[in-house]
């Protein structure tokens, strides 16, 4: 006998056939003699529905309320799926973030989780219930409802599996599993069985947007194993775990990440420390920069050029034009750009790696603007016009087509 | 400096507009110098469309499920009340009904207030807070949510100004108080500026609909001094307290209930114990029996009559009809009945009232089928048709128009 964690999202539970469905696969699992904690997220719109409502009311509401208003939304959900789990036959029971234990800080709206307190999670499973935990919250030290921001529901899945330590968590989503490329784009994607945390952190981070990111922190911190799988489809999905056995393919994926401009300052005085300040100006106000690009000094300046996310581009840009230390450098912001990514833990045993990218892209007659590498990921900056087809071209270069 | 308690009803936060005028209303108190506790319940239709998701899902859902579900609805609308206030720029802060204290039984669906834990609203007064709290709930033993059913944001608030000694609970509704009658069909009723706990009792179980009963028992049993008031227009409204100065009118209004059904059993037998049996088989259910008339026995049977909520009826009838204690008696119910009710203190010095009452039903030619009378109430029950004009009838005799 097993203890299972599984997680649907918003989208899985958006309407009564689908929670349905969803308390069909729970009951399942749970017939078959396993011990079930299922966490779930608010339903389809609710959420936006409820900021809609915040804002005709006030268009700056403290985060605090807002986490009180959010909050409801996975209420509802896991009242109606314990409902739906009651009409299967299953013993069952829906808590809440406090009632499940989860203690975070007071960063309202994007709080982390400290601690669980497992106690009534297991009388809950000792008793033989199937337990229907809202994700996405918890209570602060002051006992006020907070949320743990975008994906937080995933979080809240992996940390309870690592607290229980469960046998598995497993993630139900509206696709089958990890793909080397987007399904929906590249017609030859496939999809991988297995794939190691390491890798999976760096195409969440790459905007795959299967697994939130912190999740997969989390689930490699305490070894939680994961399983990436459809709520709709009933089929094995794809294992994240530390290691993985050797497949043939040694690039996990290819991914294209379009929330990302390019801010360059040009002419700026060549002299030591000043790309520590612009940098530590940046990170005061949260700005994480992704790749870094230095010219060769030509006279007495240089150009930088950095990549932000999307919705950080005019701040970083305010930032930079009020700062004395840059004197009469120019800042000019793109966001006309993507980043295209390939991962992949047995990149570093194969040295041709990047050649075959670039070779692919100058094949498709598209110009790279940056370069970043790590040992498992090699990112470009292009126009974000050819980010499509650059994707498909690149996929093409390491999966070719079986014919 | 007084602490005030206001409550306001779905109808009053439904929307974006209306939660402002809240809003409004409760920081002008709170700028005038008042401690302010507000007590909401869920937005105009939020319950009912709660209820018909879970409908969707499970037709018999836990009662304990249902009470997770339907909590969600206050909590939406004290976060959107907060929000207004923070914008009309006074300090506030929401609490869901364990974070403000309350304590309940584990009836789940329609649980009592046993005590509330008053330490956290006495320390966000004490910050010059206004508190915004979820009416209706609260937490039992167990630590899960509880709901007070029908009504309960009433109590909420009276039980808060009970607990806390305030100087005033106001219940703002869509009526500017509590008339002799309803005046949307007695163009002649008149606004009470004061009643007593007992009235009002009689007046609320009558089917007057102004306030919920259980919270009018918590008020007079620790003497807190209600104040049913409008939401929408500014004006005093009707005074609820244990004495009231002496006024003219000795009757402080006329009622219809058409929440009521009749069940006749018809020819059993006139032996001794048989009403303590049938009264006590409906009471072991929870049916609460009002009027009863029992005929004079004829030959060796005879026949009984009483009414009881309609919703009750269907159930009555099918404990009677199951009874072998009853024989072959036949058994009746008629849904088409309401009973018309005068109440008022001074009745008691006033010998003549049932005679005006009767003879103003006799004028306009309405036959009565029960009667009923209490130390400060005459209830009779008539065919379910007449009941308007009823009302206006016995209202003429006994405030007569001034001309």
């Amino acid at each position: 006998m097993s203890l299972i964690v599984q997680k649907f999202g918003g989208s899985s539970v958006a309407n009564a056939e689908r929670v349905m469905n969803v308390a069909k696969i729970v009951t399942d699992t749970y017939k078959a003699g396993n011990d079930v904690i299922v966490v779930v997220s608010a339903q389809g719109d609710t959420t936006d529905d409820l900021i809609a409502k915040a804002m005709e009311i006030n268009q700056k509401p403290s985060k605090r309320e807002m986490d009180m208003l959010l909050s409801s939304g996975e209420q509802i959900s896991i009242a109606l799926l314990a409902m739906a789990i009651e009409k299967l036959g299953c013993p069952v029971i829906s808590l809440l973030g406090w009632q499940a234990g989860f203690n975070t800080n007071s960063t309202y709206g994007s709080a982390r989780i400290k601690k669980i307190n497992t106690e009534r999670l297991k009388n809950e499973v000792n008793k033989k219930k199937i337990v229907v935990v809202a994700g996405f919250q918890g209570i602060c030290k002051y006992d006020d409802v907070t949320t743990l921001g975008r994906g937080g529901s995933d979080s809240s899945a992996v940390a309870i599996a690592a607290a229980l330590h469960a046998d598995r968590c497993q993630i139900f989503t509206d696709v089958e599993g990890v793909y080397t490329a987007d399904p929906r784009k590249v017609k030859n994607a496939e999809k991988l069985s297995e794939i190691t945390y390491d890798e999976m952190l760096e195409l969440a981070t790459l905007g795959a947007q299967v697994l939130n990111n912190r999740s997969v922190e989390i689930a490699k911190k305490y070894n939680v194993e994961l399983e990436v799988l459809s709520s709709l489809k009933r089929a094995n999905g794809t294992i994240v775990k530390e290691v993985t056995k050797m497949e043939t393919m040694y690039i996990r994926g290819v991914t294209k990440d379009s929330n990302v401009a390019r801010i360059s300052i040009i002419g700026v005085k060549d002299v030591p420390g000043i790309a520590f300040k612009i940098f530590s100006r940046l990170a005061a106000s949260n700005i994480n920069v992704d790749i870094i690009l230095q010219s060769v000094g030509r006279d007495s300046t240089k150009d930088i050029a950095f990549t932000v996310s999307r919705d950080n581009a005019e701040k970083s840009v305010e930032l930079l034009e009020n700062y004395d230390v840059l004197g009469g450098a120019k800042i000019k912001c793109d966001t006309d750009v993507a980043k295209i990514s390939v991962v992949g833990a047995g990149m570093e045993s194969h040295p041709g790696t990047a050649a075959t990218m670039f070779e692919a892209l100058y094949g498709a007659d598209i110009n790279i603007q940056m370069i970043s590498t790590s040992e498992i990921k090699i990112s470009v900056l292009i126009d974000s016009k050819d980010a499509d087809r650059a994707v498909s071209a690149v996929h093409a270069a390491f999966f070719p087509e079986v014919s």
